[in-house]
């Protein structure tokens, strides 16, 4: 078992690299710097990734004013657009407003850009002090069914039903990621995350779509842990993990307490896979709109972010660069925001990392 | 904010006694010693309650070798009734047998029994390390319905469907047990777990009935947190935490997760209370075939069970002295079974609790 300290850089160490790659050209990619503390955390990624020069320029969309028809939504028609044709993107917080009539946006972008996996490598920052030091590793959630079918009916007075909807079609497409991702970065043990011992039927399905997709990776250890059991075992030892993927739901549940064990949402990386290759990466906190504007906003879950869509580009070289300089100047710990127990501004925060490069 | 180590005795020191109640006459209580180290530490029970006069006379049950047509399962319908006549009794781990046309026996139980509350008391154990030394709740598990309806269906080829069931009436009993719990037990706080932001009609429901519930202690916080928020709070800081009530598959999920915080299913007491004042505390952890019939197994969980029984029974000096001794035993740290570290066999690990009565 390699030390915990060499494992937490093995999610780029692992990468495969395409060493021959000839200089991009620009690539166009969709920005949405979001709301609340959303504008600033994007202007600092967008300050590191010009001093790193990364070969990106940015399609920038805002969360509008009034509902999209065409959208149902506060997300324009054009923005949707914007992805779909650039395929990469990267996203700030975004709240959804208040009122009826309308969709949730993080729920109108999985659903019209066919997100169907979220992605979110998970890892101890070196120097970052948690009640861990021991992880590292990627959930995988299944991002479009499962209990999140909306189908809701009242029964009589004072009885519910949900209907959870598992399919084959879309169990196999996120078992194939979680098995491509592994095989990818040199990941050994895919782990399916499942109630089947209850829902035998729907996440019964689940599974069978795992197995079937496991027999075509033989190099890879497949298993399965029952979802009890599985939070059991993450909040006692982190490190018996390498990737899980799961259902919507216990996707939702286990990838938060994940980002629990390494510090919060604010360090955690996330992104989106949809079909035909779309990839958005999304800082998945809040907006913050209690210190919004005042520069004291952590960048850090956007800008790693912005480095797993940079993998996803693989653009190695710059995600490299850009992910050693934001964890050399968390270590480093002279500057750090509020929410990490410092005093630093964004702007400084920034300054440092971009030094660090 | 009392200290940690004063907190995690807040258990018992602040539960109601009854000071001036007579011995009272023997209670016949139910004992299924169940399957595999079962029987092993189910002795170890006996022995403490007897070295402690527990007024207490036990009637024993084991799991069938055949199914009862009766309960269609390996419990008999006679121990049923034990239970159902007794109204208190305490159940070591039970394999279910492999095979068909049965149901699981823990399942069995909670439909027969009407189980309708897990109550598990999770509290750091004074002197036996994990990652937290802060943790001091109690999680209440709706035990009827929600996602184990058993209600599955596949649509067409591909497609399956789960149903999760809330009903106003299981989710105002459950939540009337938390507040009644919280209340003579001493507790600030009731912390609703949900995802009705997505499940708004079904958590929706289970929400409504606990806030209707809240209106009548108005001296107890209620307060209602996201499920994936709360698995984040919790491994990040669980004194944020008091009382926590939910759903079914979220009881079992926290729940565990919970019992991983403090060391495990090994050292976790849990009590299900049944329509009509039933009391059926239980080992959570598994039989461990593997160890059974060695004397290697560890008591403890069942012991804190049991003692969860002679509270339910309002035994408190009783409860006390047994649950002191056994924490005691375990702080000393001298005597402890090869699951915690240690090299004690069962009988010593039992002989050192009867010590320190
Ligand atoms: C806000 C909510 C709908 C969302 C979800 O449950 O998916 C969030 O928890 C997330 O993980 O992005
Ligand atoms: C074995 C299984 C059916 C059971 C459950 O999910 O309820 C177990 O996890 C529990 O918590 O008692």
């Amino acid at each position: 078992n390699p030390s915990s300290s060499a494992r937490v850089f093995s999610f780029f160490d692992r990468t495969l690299f395409s060493s021959a790659a000839p200089t991009p050209n620009l690539i166009r990619a969709t920005l949405f710097p979001g709301d609340g503390i959303g504008p600033e955390i994007a202007e600092s990624v967008k300050e590191v990734f010009k001093s790193a020069e990364v070969p990106i320029e940015w399609e920038e969309h805002y969360v509008a004013q009034e509902i999209d028809p065409r959208t149902q939504s506060f997300l324009t028609w054009e923005s949707l657009e914007s992805v779909r044709k650039n395929k990469v993107g990267l996203k700030g917080p975004m709240a959804t407003p208040i009122g009826k009539g309308h969709r949730s946006l993080n729920l109108t972008l999985r659903k019209e850009l066919n997100l169907y996996a979220n992605v979110r490598p998970c890892y101890s920052l070196p120097g970052y002090k948690t009640r861990y030091d021991d992880v590292d590793l990627i959930t995988i959630r299944e991002n479009t069914e499962g209990e999140y079918s909306g189908l809701e009916h009242q029964v009589v007075r004072g009885v519910v039903e949900s209907l959870k909807i598992i399919t084959r079609q879309a169990s196999l497409r996120v078992a194939e990621y979680a098995f491509h991702y592994a095989k990818a970065h040199g990941r050994e043990r895919v782990s399916a995350i499942h109630k089947a011992n209850i829902m035998q039927k729907t996440d019964g399905l689940f599974l069978k779509c795992c197995r079937e997709v496991a027999e075509k990776y033989p190099d890879i250890t497949y298993e399965e842990v029952v979802i009890d059991n599985c939070c059991m075992m993450l909040v006692k030892n982190p490190a018996l993990f390498d990737v899980l993927v799961m259902p919507n739901l216990y996707g939702d549940i286990i990838s938060d307490l994940c980002a629990g064990l390494i510090g919060g949402l604010g360090l955690t990386p996330s992104c989106n896979i949809g079909e035909g290759g779309i990839a958005l990466a999304e800082a998945v906190h809040g907006s913050a709109p209690d210190i919004a504007g005042k520069n004291l906003a952590n960048p850090t879950a956007l800008m790693l972010s912005a480095v797993t869509m940079l993998r996803h580009l693989e653009l190695h070289d710059k995600a490299d660069r850009i992910q050693s300089a934001i964890l050399a100047t968390i270590a480093e710990g002279k500057y750090r925001t509020a929410d990490l127990g410092g005093s630093s501004t964004t702007t400084d925060f920034t300054k440092a990392i971009i030094d660090h490069l």
